[in-house]
């Protein structure tokens, strides 16, 4: 357990709380969470399933009919052939994270793994004894990019497994079509298993998105990690999968036999609803994110000494903060996360909530989101941030 | 993940129904599940749940509401203070088993547990890397009764933790006061931890049930196992509980965050109104599993070889039929089993369902449950088994 991890985040959540309680006003750019409604043909569906009484157990790998829709609905949008044999339904996305650890990684292997990242893969390699070793992004004036020194050098260490997020959380971060093939090359050449995190893949704002598991040989060597929580809006329902080769697929599943007998009966039901919604039901809940995108990239670029690139997905912007921290004073993001929360109400993420700080680092970054926060918020927020920084 | 077991009575389940898809009719005494559908109020609360916008995530821990209102229910039941902070929400009642010993269990430590048991006792031990040191039951006249010796010598050879589960699965098995006085001796004065099963606490059908924390210096050293799954007819909704020193539900806690991030939201508003329900509403579901165990164990006891104690809580009934399988010509559970399926459709499971057999098992038990068939079918299942064993 000592190895074990957490999300430091949610500690950001708990304080945002306490001071709303307190009766301060809070701007909530830390909340990884949607605030919209989860469409009402998907309510409908899980009230059906509970009246037809859908609520005993049913197999560890998820309802048929939820494997078969998955199957169909990730490979149609992969350009890839999938059948219901590849799909294992988990409770939410972020259960394929361990499990995949737990099924294929060997005590002592070392594992490559984004920092800035999800915090949870460091500390799941972590806990189930293996060697995390983290791959950072550089800064460039197109986007971050892959640093692929870092990923080389995981490599000649002897990695055998590779966590990859395109449409990063928190960076932002996505892979142009040339780095992602030099990526499968490397992953081909030197037999790795690849976890590829798509939770962002159906948040993408503008064109086509593109998993790696569509390039060619790569199919055979990369589960995929799927949520319904931001597509959808069912961030609380727990519903997702890992979808890959079979005898990786089965493995999960009897983990969870294991776990937790199986994912929430008629909330599998739901999700083969959702599945089925037309597009403008979701494309709603995208069109507000890339509005609120945009703005909030706007409003920080305008800030002296802030840059924030314009992601092509997801929830998050990642501006750079060095400059600032500088001209008003902080050498610490904590100290400087504290001091606007405080005065300002302003609640954001920092860097470090992402993984531990790599060698040599020393830009600082700053994780907003604009997934829980209203166009109107966020523009007040952004005037008391403005406000604040121009009066340091 | 050689280690790593399953349930295989969900075999017979898929076989089961391959068998009724064939156009055969299948009496289904296999089934731990309940042909019962839940309370409408707690289905009616998950509804509203929905609706008033609990589909984002909640603490990983569980809801406030939920935590304290399991905190009360549990506390109240068994005479105990608990507070929420004595509470962590889970999935189901089973995760409580694989978190338990991901965080408490030291690798290579030895683990006492019952066999004939829960199969993912064993299976979680031993992925975890910890010595399973199994114990069963003595057959005697009053009922079966925990296997001191082996209790006695699993503690001789070094056992750190206690998997205790009255009221057992797949036995029907429970303590009389005397042996669950002694038991707790034991615990206190080795130092043990015990993870205390109570899937079916609340499933019983005469009298007040006891739980081995409410001892004297036991709940400092017990963490309860608690589901809605049983008594509320939730099993398919994947809601339950582990309540016990908060060291230990914050160390659980901390593996939520990591494996599943929280359990359902809206299922967890579902769980505050099940537990306010009126005895009526789940009394009704105790009622009708009381007549079809006693027809059943009747039914059972009066076929010539076949000796089944009456369980005072549960599920299920164990046939001992060391002699009913001499006299029919069987010396293999498994045989006797797919003989029984193929001339009647009686479906049911076995001894060796629930655990490696013990040394110098002699006698053969079958598990018959009797959650998931009607009263008519129970009957109609034993009139053809009769007539089978009393053509053999």
């Amino acid at each position: 357990m000592g190895r074990l991890g957490t999300e430091t985040a949610m500690a950001i959540s708990v304080e945002a709380s306490a001071y709303a309680a307190a009766g301060k006003r809070v701007f909530p750019f830390h909340l990884g969470d949607l605030n919209f409604p989860t469409p009402m043909p998907v309510r409908k569906a899980a009230r059906t399933a509970l009246d037809a009484g859908h609520t005993g157990y049913c197999p560890a790998a998820g309802i048929p009919a939820l494997r078969e829709a998955l199957a169909a609905d990730i490979g149609k949008a992969r350009g890839l052939d999938y059948n219901s044999a590849n799909v294992s339904v988990q409770p939410g996305g972020k259960p394929t994270i361990g499990k995949y650890i737990a099924a294929v990684m060997e005590k002592g292997e070392t594992v490559l793994y984004p920092n800035p990242g999800y915090p949870i893969y460091e500390s799941q390699i972590e806990f189930y004894g293996g060697v995390a070793y983290p791959y950072g992004y550089v800064d460039t004036e197109a986007g971050l990019r892959l640093d692929f020194d870092a990923i080389e050098a995981g490599i000649a260490a002897g990695a055998r497994h590779l966590f990859y997020n395109n449409y990063n959380n928190p960076t932002g971060a996505s892979s142009p079509s040339a780095e992602m093939e030099r990526l499968a090359q490397l992953v081909i050449e030197h037999d790795l298993l690849v976890v590829s995190d798509e939770a962002y893949f159906d948040m993408l704002f503008e064109g086509e998105p593109r998993s790696i598991a569509s390039l060619p040989g790569m199919q055979k060597r990369t589960l995929i990690l799927y949520t319904f929580s931001k597509k959808f809006a069912m961030t609380g329902w727990r519903l997702g999968g890992a979808i890959g080769p079979h005898w990786l697929t089965d493995e999960i599943s009897r983990l969870n036999v294991n776990a937790e007998s199986c994912t929430a009966h008629f909330v599998q039901h739901a999700g083969v609803a959702a599945l089925k919604l037309p597009a403008s039901e979701t494309d709603i809940i995208r069109d507000r994110l890339r509005a609120r995108r945009d703005r909030l990239a706007t409003l920080l670029n305008e800030i002296d000494g802030v840059a924030a690139h314009l992601p092509e997905a997801g929830f998050y912007l990642f501006p750079r903060v060095t400059e600032l921290m500088a001209r008003t004073g902080f050498d610490d993001a904590e100290t400087f996360r504290q001091a606007i929360l405080e005065a300002t109400g302003v609640s954001f993420c920092c860097r470090y909530h992402f993984g531990r700080p790599l060698e040599g680092e020393q830009e600082h970054y700053l994780r907003f989101a604009f997934s829980g926060i209203s166009l109107t918020d966020l523009e007040e927020g952004m005037t008391r941030l403005t406000e604040w920084t121009n009066s340091h």
